[in-house]
């Protein structure tokens, strides 16, 4: 009889981490995802603000699992998954029947209904996110510079971020940075450090999952870097000269986004109960109702634990896929599965050169040594030495020199 | 009396070393590029090839020249420039005025009448062609992973390099690299090793450029990393399934084009004699005819040195730059000029890992030591010095594992 056939739709941090779990066990596996690299999105927000390169965060997945014998890995985009057929239908036509299925397909950004926004504020979830969001923050200085009337040369300089998570907080402490440090003595006509940064918080505060104090610690080192902070700041148009909160209008060229999400699309051909962001309502073992074959898994799954939706994290993903891919283990041996539960390590905020905000379960601090923290964990996380090794280089050159190596304008539209 | 403008169009070899000569000298100098950055042309292979990003070889011009106060850098792209009115006109309608302008936009890819192949055989001159060939070559290996005829799957690990200069060697050599040894564990319907690669030269040999000894050294290092040689073979037509050579079809999925060059359209806008490439016919001083305030320089320049068109290398758009410059100094002055003289500090080509060969006027050499040649040159030229270690390193890491490291498909179209 030949092995059991287990298909993971997705190479993020939850499909890695099954692959992992099923390497060189008696199954045969099948990972699919619609891009050939696996993407370090802690880090995307550097390639958005040209520290560093697209490869430097990045790694094909085939290159990752090519010591997994029994793992194929397929470049191929998921149309829908026929569960009662047990296939997964491929957008060419192609075909994959399974006998488990892992749906690790994460999440992209949402405009809470307003669709028509995503041009005017783009997201950053991808290595192409990242390279538009550079491409039109470098253009926006280039074009200040050629300009003459100076409302629109204002208008040129002032950035907004829609959302005070840690994505909204790291890209406009960077930005920041970049402004004041980075293109200080470039330009002729104009002076960088006259530039706005606005962060813009629909909540009560930002950060809102970390403690007062350290929040309080991040308002201060914005602040210091020269970012204006909105919180209660709810957005409610954005066109192409800035957007509008309530009433106000607030005159900006760049507005970037870093609000909502929703799951993959995908996760609707499961059949099976959404959330309020389009998740799989998942069973406690992480399968869905019905189909104790298919388990969803990362952003794609609406789990609860304690009455709270898991965060949003890699953690997440990856404790939930490696648990799925544990239960498909037992399930082959004929026992019963268990229910998952997400053990939470902490969370971490970068907020500029040296300054950080960590939620450790034993410890909260911030500053230099929550910095160094951050630094040492994501050079950790980092797939494969050799990213590592560069990375560490250049951010090492970025903190002593204030410069940035990847300032190019590519990928035009 | 405010001091003379000079304009140099493009930020290429030839402008940055033009804008060196005039750095803080008593004139104002203008320079206009449609891109943001400076690409280390000679190392573009190596990006499609997936070892270097983009951001090693590329630097932003105004970073290069940001000690240089007199020198204003300016993103645009130019339309045409009216000698008349000594003036430039950019494509979104901007104006630039001058004194004295420096023409160095270089050239493009040209398909010897047949424009209709370019979709087909995409050539190599900027990032983004760069990153459209990495993305080609790629993506063959995954479909070829997909596939499931035989002889689809022969055309898909098929790859013809049309041209047997430098640029033809460099990217049969990587591939064949690529293939057996990049490639080889991570593939499980594929053998990579089978992937077959053809270098098609229209003349009698290969690098027609070199040495008779060297170029017989360069074949056998081809051979030996299991490139076919084809001289003498015309191609006379190429579509989706490959190429034609007379009569015979070399059927291929991947066609790549390092054959023909012109000159950038804007020379013709110049109104003087241009040669069968369109290249400007210059006058000794590197001027143009009637017209004693415009320079062409570089491979947008016909110049006839011994009888012979000067070389479309890097150094032949620096030295030109650099007199033009000179020459612009010394009108300045009120002194005649002088005559342009081309110094050949020779060539290097090379092949593959620890292969290469070089053509120094003092030396003809072979092996590992003209591949030492080459890097150390490559190295030393390269713009910043951060760049310079990273790539340094990145190579480090290739030449002992094998390994590339940005080996990602982005910027679909």
């Amino acid at each position: 009889m030949s092995p059991s056939h287990v298909v993971v739709i997705g190479g993020g941090f939850a499909g890695l981490s099954a692959a992992k779990v099923l390497r060189n066990r008696d199954v045969r596996v099948t990972l699919l995802d619609r891009r050939n690299h696996h993407v370090f999105q802690p880090l995307l927000y550097q390639v958005a603000t040209a520290t560093l390169s697209p490869g430097d965060i990045a790694a094909p997945i085939r290159w990752v699992l090519r010591h997994a014998r029994n793992v194929r890995v397929l470049l191929g985009e998921v149309a829908r998954v026929n569960v009662a057929d047990r296939r997964v239908e491929l957008t060419d036509g192609g075909r994959v029947d399974y006998d488990y299925l892992i749906v690790g397909t994460g999440s992209s950004h949402a405009y809470f209904g307003h669709p028509e926004w995503e041009p005017y504020a783009p997201g950053l979830k991808t290595l192409e996110d990242a390279l538009e969001i550079r491409r039109r923050v470098l253009l926006a200085f280039e074009r200040a510079e050629r300009e003459t009337d100076v409302a629109r040369q204002q208008e040129l300089l002032t950035f907004v971020l829609v959302g005070g998570g840690p994505t909204g907080v790291e890209l406009a402490g960077t930005l920041a940075e970049i402004a004041r440090q980075t293109l200080r003595d470039e330009f002729r006509s104009i002076d960088t450090s006259r530039t706005r940064i606005v962060l813009v918080e629909a909540g009560p505060t930002i950060l809102p999952t970390f403690p007062d104090k350290l929040r309080t610690a991040a308002r201060a080192s914005l602040t210091r870097l020269g970012v204006e902070v909105r919180e209660n700041a709810r957005v409610t148009n954005i066109d192409d000269h800035g957007v509008f909160i309530g009433e106000e209008r607030l005159i900006a060229a760049t507005v970037l986004w870093a609000a909502g999400v929703a799951a993959s699309p995908l996760v609707a051909t499961l059949g099976v109960p959404l959330d309020r962001v389009g998740r799989a309502i998942v069973a406690p073992d992480l399968s869905i109702p019905g189909h104790p074959e298919v388990f969803v898994v990362g952003d794609a799954a609406a789990f609860l634990q304690d009455g709270k939706q898991v965060p949003g994290v890699a953690q997440t993903a990856m404790q939930g896929a490696a648990h799925a891919a544990r239960m498909i283990l037992r399930r082959e041996r004929h026992q019963e599965t268990m229910p998952f539960v997400y053990y939470d390590k902490g969370s971490l905020a970068i907020i500029g050169r040296g300054s950080a905000i960590a939620d450790l379960n034993q410890a909260k601090f911030s500053g230099l040594v929550a910095w160094f923290a951050w630094l040492f964990l994501h050079i950790f996380m980092l797939i494969g030495f050799r990213n590592r090794l560069l990375v560490l280089v250049q951010w090492a050159g970025a903190y002593v020199t204030f410069q940035r190596s990847v300032r190019l304008i590519t990928n035009r539209h």
